[in-house]
């Protein structure tokens, strides 16, 4: 038996690292960023612990292309590194601190945001570079180094002349990635990575118009000076104490996130945890349409400040992530599947944290200044039905503060709903009816209907509603929920009292006969009722239960299968107290009494929107001719 | 000035190996499957070239779960190893072999599938193995070898008593990887990346009832025999060429691939290119419907028979991601970033030659069976409208057969259309106007008044048709669409003549003041038109560059900025030739004078589907009381 190690071989490791390590080229500038990020504010705690005796100052970071000699420098003031510690960073490829590495984000806030040394992420350098330089003077009283290596993975090391603290990186980009030697591009990555890191990054310069000096004539030209062009605010509003933040200036980090978007927020919830783990981040609730799938995708993730990605899914529970903002947390893995997401506990912690601050801050909101959260509530509401629809924990607290608008503008807490109709609409098996309509236009003749009845109608109007009230009727006792049009109205709220019928049960069965006859249509089924002769004498009804399922299908999930495609049914509700509708039974002419049944249905249709095309066209040449 | 080489320490490799080389743990088994296919495929070579003097015979590879034991077996018939191979390609860490191995899919198409040794991909077996034991018999004359591993890197390798031919890898499964251990996971995952590997792949077996001796009792059982189950179909369709297969063997792949699928697919495209890169497969058009979003990344993108991905954004063009099928190809880089994978030339020429053989399809489809073709128009439309304003070579190739429907079902070709359209439909600046209707419920009315003066009128209901009609405005010389209700007919296709009118101006303007003091309505600016007698008296329009504009910046692009949110502006075009005009102007009592004004405002209204509401409820009592 033989034993022996496995034996990895190095020669030519960097095309490993440029094809397989990380997908996306760009990722080198992030990386060599974070690592001078890293090695100033080592020195800031250096300096604070008297470690380090030199003065801190005010440290830039400086990116600098030098496209003739197609070369980009980034240039820090940092802790720099002497020539021995070079030996000991760069020159061993620390695969044995791979997991080091991959929780160094982590080590780091521990650590108050510092790390040590240069990780893996300095080699990203090859992916775009042929040779790399590194001229670093360290801190310390030491000379300068300057190291040089062509990828091979050969390296050459020497003194330098550099006198000023820091690290400069050179990188000769290679001939397949000149692209990053456009000024253009290089700005683009600076500000999508690094518009947040917390040390001032310089990127080129702008020219600055001083004010005139006194007396200087009209013609004279006013004096210029160039300045920094600094690319980062070091200091987002997420990494401050809400404490120190007004209302604006959540508005203007809103503005700095999302310099395109011109409708302001509804509102804000600042994120920000250290136990069991570390999250900082504001989210925004913008205004909502109804369309749930065009507005997600909005959140995005930073590591310490250091821009990660705006994909947040599996990391935001599914109904947040209509959302805006920001969340920071060194916590959260990296480059893992989304299964793998989902399954891990720190993430399901912090899913579940966010879910609470959100459901908190809505319930503070609710509480604090209900008439303002009445009047967010149509933007807002689709988030919040979505989260009770998915989330149990949000439903239980949502219950409390989520609003039931009526047709005429009034919003009902569930509890205050059930108060308020208790005495009007609760049948007599006990079970409590609410009405709703799905559209104030669509349904307009349905809604006065009920309201010349003393019923209140809601307007529930969200495309995820069906699913909504299918659950409330689940989770609560002895509700249900009816649109409107979904029968008349003594028949969807039934009392103990019954309408007398002007007709007898002879004329009942010849009127439906010649309605039958009139209209040979098998898609309405008649129904003759006894109703107040002031209601109309056709409506046309649509029964709940077929309608809610196709509507569940719909939008997806719920309902029954193939319930999406069965075809509309309808009643036609004849009303036998109508006088019209006498005068449709006690007419001798065929021909008049199909017309006057015709002319009925038509209208019945036209308020229930179902009259259409060919049908409409005709009905309105003769009620032009009935104009005239 | 000192020189070296960088130092790789090997130490604890296989972390990194487990959290960072692949993002999802599940690929180990397509890996060590894919392994355990290329060397029963090197087998078959090497036994057909005559180099291999064995039985080649008809190799399985079986996946087995010891579920108490916590092992995965995975074990084929191929070629296997000596010891002197496993101490040559397991023991040694190819690294230097980094970008060999990245080209593996592609050397082995080149060499006709076969891959002489393991890859990196073996050791993704210790991202859920705390310990991997392979026992290996080569098909050389020579001892069985034996190797364990616990990813220490330390290993031993000693000889084995294996006798049969091929390599058992076996997977001691980590204490956090369980769930690879429930027979779900494991043949879910088969299914998903082996469905079409070419090697059957046994796993586990089934029971299969035979058919009862003679003389058999009524209650005996049937006699059952236990047959191996194989998960996968080693010959699927896009493998053989187009001339072995008939109709119903692609409508059988499809529901191979969708067998959630039940509708049948229109036809489909067989790609087979082998120069100058090396692409098999089969798309379908599906039926569409006309939500964009909701069905695309349908296509599978398999590598020599391995699935890889479902999503092909980036390979194929944007505008075909709405198609289903297969495409198989070594030549696509894998791990790469979109942006990377839009500037790989040899995707550019993947995406140009799917692209082509689509346009080169349906051209034959059109030329060859136009019946069928335009049977199929409505659901493929939308796919062939938007290549034609995504890519300017299909445009070039599409408008040839993209096709034209009217109202009544007939189809013409875009050179059909103005030949047929010419006589009749050329206004007197020479131009070719080309009405269309975008529902032909909703604009009922205004496509009979078309068709009553013997215009056509097309239906082009594609949400994306505005924006192809805006290109073939500019692209084409002399055209221009206008939809039914953008104006009243005279006035979109302005000929020589002029109708007579039979008021007098001062007539004209006395009626204009009557209607403007009645309806008293910003949003309609009211047009008096001498008309046809027979003409509607009022009619509601809508121009068409407002709309169109307004239209296309809802689909996103196009139209102009701001556009979306611009208020509706109507016209209301009174044909002062009509009978009931003249009764408005002629009637002394001003109530009477109104309410014929607005009755006939409101059935335009009507017919435009603008009558609403409150409006609309209003309208339908009083038709009731018009009808008793």
């Amino acid at each position: 038996m033989a034993t022996g190690k496995i034996n990895v071989s190095v020669e030519n490791i960097f095309p490993l690292i440029k094809k397989f390590l990380y997908s996306d080229h760009e990722i080198f500038l992030r990386e060599l960023i974070s690592n001078a990020t890293d090695a100033t504010l080592k020195l800031k705690h250096l300096t604070t612990i008297g470690e380090a005796k030199v003065e801190y100052g005010n440290p830039l970071i400086e990116v600098k292309i030098d496209k003739e000699g197609k070369k980009i420098h980034i240039i820090d003031q940092g802790v720099g590194m002497t020539e021995e510690e070079v030996q000991k960073y760069i020159n061993e490829i620390a695969f044995s601190g791979a997991e080091e590495f991959l929780d160094k984000y982590k080590d780091s806030a521990k650590d108050s945001g510092i790390i040590g040394h240069f990780g893996l992420g300095f080699y990203s350098a090859f992916m775009v570079a042929a040779k790399v330089e590194i001229i670093t003077k360290s801190y310390k009283d030491e000379p300068a180094a300057h190291w040089t290596c062509d990828g091979s993975p050969n390296f050459t090391l020497k003194k330098a002349k550099k006198t000023t603290r820091g690290t400069e990186i050179i990188l000769h980009i290679a001939e397949d990635s000149t692209e990053f030697l456009e000024e253009g591009k290089i700005g683009t990555l600076l500000r999508k990575y690094n518009k947040f890191m917390p040390i001032p990054i310089k990127f080129g310069t702008t020219t600055e118009t001083l004010p005139k000096p006194e007396g200087a004539k009209e013609e004279d030209p006013a004096p210029t000076k160039e300045v920094d062009n600094i690319i980062n605010n070091p200091n987002p509003a997420w990494t401050k104490q809400p404490t120190e933040l007004k209302d604006e200036d959540y508005k203007g980090f809103y503005r700095e996130l999302y310099p395109m978007q011109f409708e302001e927020p509804l509102f804000h919830i600042h994120l920000n945890v250290d136990y069991p783990f570390n999250l900082t981040g504001i989210l925004y609730f913008p205004k909502l349409t109804n369309d749930l799938n065009t507005q997600k995708d909005r959140i995005q993730l930073y590591q310490n400040q250091v821009f990660v990605t705006d994909n947040v899914e599996g990391i935001v529970p599914e109904f947040l992530t209509m959302l805006r903002g920001v969340i920071d947390s060194p916590d959260i893995p990296l480059n893992v599947s989304r299964s793998y997401l989902q399954a891990d506990g720190a993430v399901k912690k912090i899913s579940t944290y966010i879910t609470r601050k959100v459901a908190d801050k809505l319930s503070s909101l609710f509480k604090n200044s209900r008439e303002d959260f009445e009047a967010k509530w149509n933007d807002i509401k689709i988030v919040i039905e979505y989260g009770m629809l998915s989330e149990d924990k949000f439903f239980e607290k949502a219950d409390k503060f989520a609003l039931y608008p009526t047709v005429d503008g009034a919003y009902y807490t569930f509890e205050e709903l059930q108060e308020k109709l208790k005495p009007n609409q609760t049948d007599k098996d006990d079970k409590l009816v609410i009405l709703y309509a799905s559209n104030k236009e669509e349904q307009h003749s349905y809604i006065e209907a009920a309201k010349a009845k003393g019923f209140e109608v809601l307007l529930l109007d969200s495309p995820i509603v069906s699913h909504l009230m299918q659950k409330l009727e689940t989770s609560k006792e002895k509700i249900s929920f009816a649109r409107v049009d979904a029968d008349h109205l003594d028949n969807l709220i039934k009392k103990e009292d019954t309408q007398i019928s002007k007709l007898s049960d002879e004329e009942k069965e010849a009127l439906k006969t010649d309605i039958e006859t009139a209209i040979n249509n098998k898609s309405y089924t008649i129904q003759l009722e006894a109703m107040d002769s002031s209601s109309s004498p056709f409506i046309i009804t649509e029964p709940e239960f077929m309608r809610r399922m196709k509507e569940m299908q719909q939008t997806g999930g719920g309902g029954m299968f193939g319930m999406g495609n069965m075809p509309e049914m309808y009643n036609l509700v004849v009303n036998t107290n109508h006088e019209l509708v006498s005068e449709i039974l006690n007419t001798k002419t065929a021909k008049k009494k199909e017309r006057l049944i015709n002319q009925s249905l038509d209208l019945a249709r036209l308020s229930k929107g179902l009259l259409k095309g060919e049908e409409l066209t005709k009905f309105i040449k003769r009620s032009y001719e009935m104009v005239k």
